[in-house]
This record gives structure tokens, C-alpha cells and sequence, in this order.
């Protein structure tokens, strides 16, 4: 007897995502540069758990109510009146062991919160650092997957593309994918991936630009790396936690 | 003195199509399989004008008080009450020669009234049937560009990427292009450009499948070839013309 294989799709910006079935789907949230990079560091290094919140204002006053760590980012810089921003490299072993982060940034919390409107079944983040562990449990959970590239205020980027075909390039055996959207980003990977840090420099990535005037090329460098954060982040209950599959 | 460079952009699909500056910008609205490039077959073979319709009733209703050519398809097959489909085939010189076709299609005369809404500066359609056509007026223009990919009920499609890819390889020194999406195109294009229909079909094209059960790769493999409609097909006043430029 065939064996049916659960569906994949790509939503290549939020705006996309409602094309989708959303609530037979589990979503996997992918902000590369640098959300989803920085909540699998943070979980890897031992923070306890990550509250994703819509605003800075939220971020406040919620991190004063539960004594987080407030981190968020507007246009890439630290959002004014939270203690941190959103490079992976502020969240090592010794700051966040324990402790709880409240998160907000400009394109992965809406995705999120879009998801968990429409129901999803699951929601996980995804991005380099953890790109193993997004693949291992897609495949054991054998149900309809839908990528959810955060972009850039809706514009499609490069970067969330490529963590979605790099998705599909591990795990599309797995998968009936009908879906040109994947088609195209796996396109984009099997191109990119010998370089992915060259890649976006040469193809003048509107984002790799806005972060390298900021001086962030050694996050994306980092952002552009496997497994160096393996861990699984499982969306449960208005948190981020880490899951052993 | 340094010549400033007009912007390109592109809409991968008409839901993101309004996160662009449409009023100060031609738009080239594509859809490859099969709207553009009939419109461009159709007007080269002396067509008269094409008035593109919102709906099938719509354009029952205008061809029988203008006694033109009622012409349309929905998902793919010639819509119930029309006279003729969306294949370029069904428009040779002895039967369009000095006539108006009502043309009515799924995704591309949606797109076409979100530019006039929106108030573009210019509207034309393209395909690869008339891209060097498309190109030249672009270039020719000196003004912004945003290439509006019709995309299938708002999820992107392949060809319609690979056509706005095909145009950005051959005009990008003319413009200033900071958008990833336009990255994404172009790549895409470079990879398929020694032949699109093998990689249309190898890369499983949703809309290649569709057609193919539909028995159209004749129509397919046309409407990937260049220039054999080549005439700059231009939005004026309710029509589509064939404009001399």
C-alpha cells in the first residue's frame, strides 16, 4: 500500500501565509537575520523559556512584571527602552542560564502571532543554527508543513528563501510538494550553498546591506551556520521552549 | 555628473504588489501561461484591441453590445459562455485581423485592475513572446518599474518569476534594484535559461502540470519562446493596443 506523504508549502512573506491551510499544518517561523538565529542560541545556551510579544511596550511592562530580560529590535538596532537586542552573541551561558526572555522584533513575532491565529497545529522556529533539529522532527511528525518566511515587512528576502530551500533540499523525500514557491527557493539554495555568506553579499541582499552599515557581519556569518544552536524550538502555551524529540 | 538610475521592483504575486510605489511606476504585468502572451499574439497577428473584463458575465455582456470576440478561461479551460479560450493558437491573422477581443482570465485581468487602482504610471503586459519589445520601452522610459507577476489565486508561480527574471538579466544595468524578490527572479532565470520548458517541467511547475493534463505543452513550449509576438503591448484607456514605439 502507498504510503500518502503529508504536504509541504513555502509562504515566501506573511502575506502569503494565508494561501496556505494553516490549521492542518505545523508552521515553522523563519526569521534568519536575526530572530529565529538568536531564539535558538538563547534556548541552546540554557535560557529557560522566550515570550514572543507583538510590541516594545508589551515587552516592557512584561519583562518588569516577570523580571525578564527584555530583548527586541526595530530596523536592527536595540528598540529604545529594552535592555537587549537581537544578535545571537548576547545571549551566551552565562547571561541567560535560567532566566526568561521577552522578544519582540519587527517580522517574526507577527508571523507568529498570524500563525497562532489560524490555528496551527504546531509551531516551531527555524533557521540555521538549529537547521537539523526543524528537519528531524518535520519528518517524525508526519504532518502537513507549511515555511513561514518572516521577510521584511512583508518583501520577500533572501535569506529566510534560502533557510526554506535549505529545509526542503534535507527533507523534500518526505514531502508531496506542489508548491512553486518551494520549488524556487530550493532553486535559490542549490545555487547559494557552497557560500551562503558570499552569496548574499553578491546578490546585494537588502538585508545583509542594512546589517553590514551596522556592523553585524559576524552575526550573519553566524546566522548562516548549521547546527551551531541544534536544538528544537517548540512554540507551547505564549512560549518558546526547548523540546527534546 | 552621476545619472540616477530608476528603482525596478517585483511583485512575485498581486497580494504583495501594494508594498511597492505603484503610482510613480510602469507596471508590467505578467502571466505567461497564457494571458500576456496571447494578448501579445493576438495583437500581433492585427488584432485591432483588447479590452481586458473582471468577469465571465462582464465580458458576454461587452461582446455582444461592441460585436467583438468574447475570450476566456477559468482554471485553465475556456469559460462556460465565452467564444474562444486562452491559447495563442486560437488567434492567427484570419481570424483577429481588425478585431476587439474581450478577454477575460483568471489571475491576469485581477492584476491588471489592482495597477489601475492603484494608479501606475503606465501599464503594459509582457511575456516572452514580445520580452524584447518589453524591454526596449522599459529602458527606453527612463521611469520606475515594478514587473507584477499575475501568479496563480495569489500564490507565485515559476513562469511568471522566470519571465520577470529574463527581463531583469537583460535590463538590469539600466536600473537601481534593491529587492531581494528581483534577486530571487534573476537567479532563477540563470539557472533555467538554457532551456525553461525542461525546467518547468523537471521542476514540477504547478501550472505546467495543469496545462500538460490539459494536453497544452504545444502552448507551453510557445509561450516560453522569445519574441515571436514581438510588439510592445500597451494599457490605454480601457484597451490593450499595440503600440509603435
Amino acid at each position: 500500500m502507498k504510503e500518502e506523504k503529508p504536504s509541504l508549502f513555502t509562504a515566501l512573506s506573511p502575506a502569503l501565509l494565508n494561501l496556505y491551510d494553516v490549521s492542518s499544518s505545523i508552521v515553522v517561523i523563519i526569521d534568519v537575520l536575526r530572530a529565529t538565529s538568536t531564539i535558538a542560541t538563547a534556548l541552546y545556551n540554557g535560557a529557560k523559556d522566550i515570550i514572543p510579544v507583538d510590541s516594545v511596550a508589551e515587552c516592557i511592562r512584561l519583562g518588569k512584571q516577570i523580571k525578564g530580560i527584555t530583548a527586541g529590535e526595530r530596523d536592527g538596532l536595540i528598540a529604545e527602552g529594552l535592555s537587549h537586542g537581537n544578535s545571537p552573541f548576547e545571549y551566551p551561558t552565562e547571561f541567560v542560564d535560567g532566566k526568561t526572555l521577552v522578544l519582540t522584533t519587527t517580522n517574526g513575532t507577527k508571523l507568529l502571532h498570524m500563525a497562532l491565529d489560524s490555528r496551527a497545529k504546531g509551531i516551531i522556529t527555524g533557521s540555521f543554527p538549529n537547521i537539523s533539529a526543524v528537519c528531524d522532527y518535520l519528518v517524525a511528525m508526519k504532518l502537513p508543513v507549511i515555511l513561514g518566511c518572516a521577510a521584511w515587512k512583508d518583501r520577500i528576502n533572501i535569506e529566510d528563501t534560502l533557510f526554506a530551500g535549505a529545509v526542503i533540499s534535507r527533507i523534500k523525500d518526505h514531502f508531496y510538494i506542489n508548491c512553486d514557491s518551494s520549488q524556487l527557493a530550493e532553486t535559490m539554495y542549490q545555487d547559494a550553498k557552497e557560500d551562503l555568506y558570499e552569496f548574499m553579499k553578491v546578490r546585494n541582499a537588502s538585508h545583509y546591506h542594512r546589517l553590514s552599515r551596522l556592523g553585524l557581519e559576524k552575526d550573519i556569518r553566524y546566522c548562516l551556520t548549521d547546527d551551531v544552536a541544534n536544538i528544537l524550538c517548540l512554540y507551547k502555551e505564549g512560549k518558546l521552549i526547548k523540546e527534546v524529540i
